[in-house]
């Protein structure tokens, strides 16, 4: 069982990014930007609202206050410090959400406060600490601080697979600075197996055990559509939203 | 019947505004600051624990984009936009106030935004476009597009007398870029008597009536703590909060 | 004798604005943004550095204090508030300027400063406060403020025709929120006639007088090399850049 | 031969830092805030105004870009881009001197900028990739990066004494998140030992060699005006600006 999501709603002001109209139809979930690393009350109140048009279950997609690195740049912050960072942006779209009748569904951190959250105790705790207040699962990748920490709170943890991204032989992410173009037959592919079997080839050629419990489609890939589509043809019967 | 509130939690990072600790214990709504026109994610966490801490009402305290000019710039921005970005910070005050289990008691416009309602139409319908979100009263001046347009839309609301202002003879209020002091009693006698008999004397000794649903008391008037105390002594057996 | 000038370096952090790359080589000056409603330190620099291989003179695109609004909100600020804001961002490209081994060309007011310096007195007076300091032609438009004010003030005004706007019968620009295609050829035809004869035809019809000392392409026309490109070809022979 | 230096116009909007006034006149040179983690326009105006008035120097104290957490959070940022964003506020305070007639005098990196060049080469060299562009000397702290990497680079360092810090055993310094009251004479007597001997006695009673090629008092100590009184009282015939 399996669902797709996307990160959504990364536009601001007169800035465009990603295609989020042709996007929408093809994923369950919506992880969507609270103005910290993208967005702004315009584009998550037309975000929430094109989820909703399409019955896409919407979540949260926090950030460190970082709108010109794009929540990319780590920086060193406190836990206290981090959960009122993120409870603020949370109850922002939460706003939103009540404008538009639809529940709150998840969280998943972005960027940088992801990776962070994936390794540092503090950060990871701090993640739980807003989700006490919004008591929703989190997105995250297993084999990190996300997976021993959340559940260890008593939060539903959901691990993610990346149809976009190559697996290295440790079993990280191969993360470029733009996303590159990626072969939407073979992400389909990958998917599929990483939700039947349990298992990912690394770009080393080795098989080393995933787990799907979401599959994550990046809006900026550049040819994300495309992959999108396969992805979904793929793994359609396996969708279950949570 | 009436209440003292007071514009709270309107520090920034490492700058102080105002003797909150001081103030809290007196007053009986507070009005706190989104993050728009002050404060951030930090003061918002703590303004909301101290007020929970005196048994004070929260409402949120919204404003226009304009953190540098503290929201006191008016600036040109269409309903739809402006209700946007009224939701998105009461949402956010609204996290702080599900993580510490307080209710959201009701909305006050900050600033320009406060005076553009007064006096905008489409102003006033965001204030309602906002309000009908998160269904609280909302503070406003009587004899303005506060009164006639929110309660036409269904939302109660809340004349506010300005302790600390002087009202001139049309029964506009005499604003000075900074809040200068004020006799302590002469407040607290003005209050009573627009809480008792609904008037005010003007600058130029004409009485005028008015409605004091609610007392404001700034917190960046010098004696704001001394002001409010002597308010409180007043008008003690006349409160009522909403 | 004319220019082509065009407002450059619009992105901000991950988000592109314009084909920079594309319309440099065609224009003659570039107005470059400055981080106040568009562009941040990294794409200033890269601009700048762009604009020098291909030889073409920068001058600063200075705007009012809103990112999210990209600087086409109008909102009420005061000349020495005003000029203290144009210092600064017109001394930030400066900085890297010098570090480009290029001198300031000229200021050129962006968004709804052009348009407020176009009609109200304190504006345009605080354009000239900010170029008192940089000692540098401005950019603006004949028949309003921008031509009564500055040349009064002793600073060169130098006048615009806009390449991709229709003209209305009283003389003013069809401002569109986003700007659309233009036929190049029509644009072209249009540019010549404005640079010899001084005349341009309005959507009604009219012909109307105007001094093209700069051609203006915007660089968020959806073809606007096309467009670039035609005008360029058409006007080759009189340019001479300030 | 010394001088005393301080951070000034830390003040934002409404929000005021330190007392600038009173300690203007007790200072030779003035790092004052470009606008990343404190000032903005209009005090940066002002701030420069204030010490044209008092015939005090003045160099750019610039910061990570991090207004809300005043500079003082470390994150993680490249060479180049750390140039670029130190060019761009360098040359904004640059533009406030033209305007008030006034050179660039030095540069002194602020908060977490100032101890990551202290230890990271890239952020060191990044500052002297902008000192490269304005070709003026920098303030530091003996022992660390910032005297290796400015003069090998070509940029001439000024060593920093603190006035109002207690310095350990190893000659780090000892650094409170809030600066405390310091007792002036005991500042001055360290500060006049620090000049005449180049020693300074840690926390832990040990003697180790400094160098007070400067002499910083901070403005946010509480007590900064008496401590910078007596200070200066203490080496006034040792001083001799830069």
């Amino acid at each position: 069982m399996t669902t797709i999501n996307c990160d959504m709603g990364e536009a601001f002001g007169l800035y465009r990014m990603g295609d989020d109209e042709g996007l929408m139809p093809l994923i369950d979930i919506a992880n969507v930007a609270c103005g910290f690393h993208a967005s702004d009350f315009n584009h998550m109140r037309a975000t929430v609202r094109l989820a909703r048009r399409h019955g896409v279950k919407v979540g949260a997609h926090p950030s460190l206050p970082d709108l010109q690195g794009f929540g990319r740049r780590e920086m060193r912050i406190g836990r206290e410090e981090m959960a009122n960072c993120l409870i603020y942006q949370i109850g922002a779209l939460k706003g939103f959400l009540e404008a538009e009748g639809l529940p709150l569904n998840h969280v998943k951190p972005h960027g940088s406060l992801y990776g962070m959250a994936a390794r540092i105790e503090d950060i990871a705790q701090a993640v739980c600490d807003a989700a006490d207040v919004f008591r929703v699962p989190v997105l995250g990748m297993a084999g990190t601080l996300h997976e021993r920490v959340y559940p260890a709170r008593g939060h539903r943890f959901v691990s993610e697979f990346y149809a976009d991204l190559d697996y290295a032989d440790d079993g990280s992410l191969i993360i470029t600075r733009a996303h590159g173009e990626k072969d939407p037959e073979a992400a389909a592919s990958a998917c599929l197996r990483a939700v039947t079997d349990g298992l990912v080839t690394t770009v080393g050629g080795r098989d080393l055990p995933v787990r799907a419990e979401s599959i994550c489609v990046h809006s900026d890939t550049p040819n994300a559509v495309a992959v999108a589509r396969a992805v979904r043809a793929a793994v359609q019967s396996h969708i279950t939203p949570f």
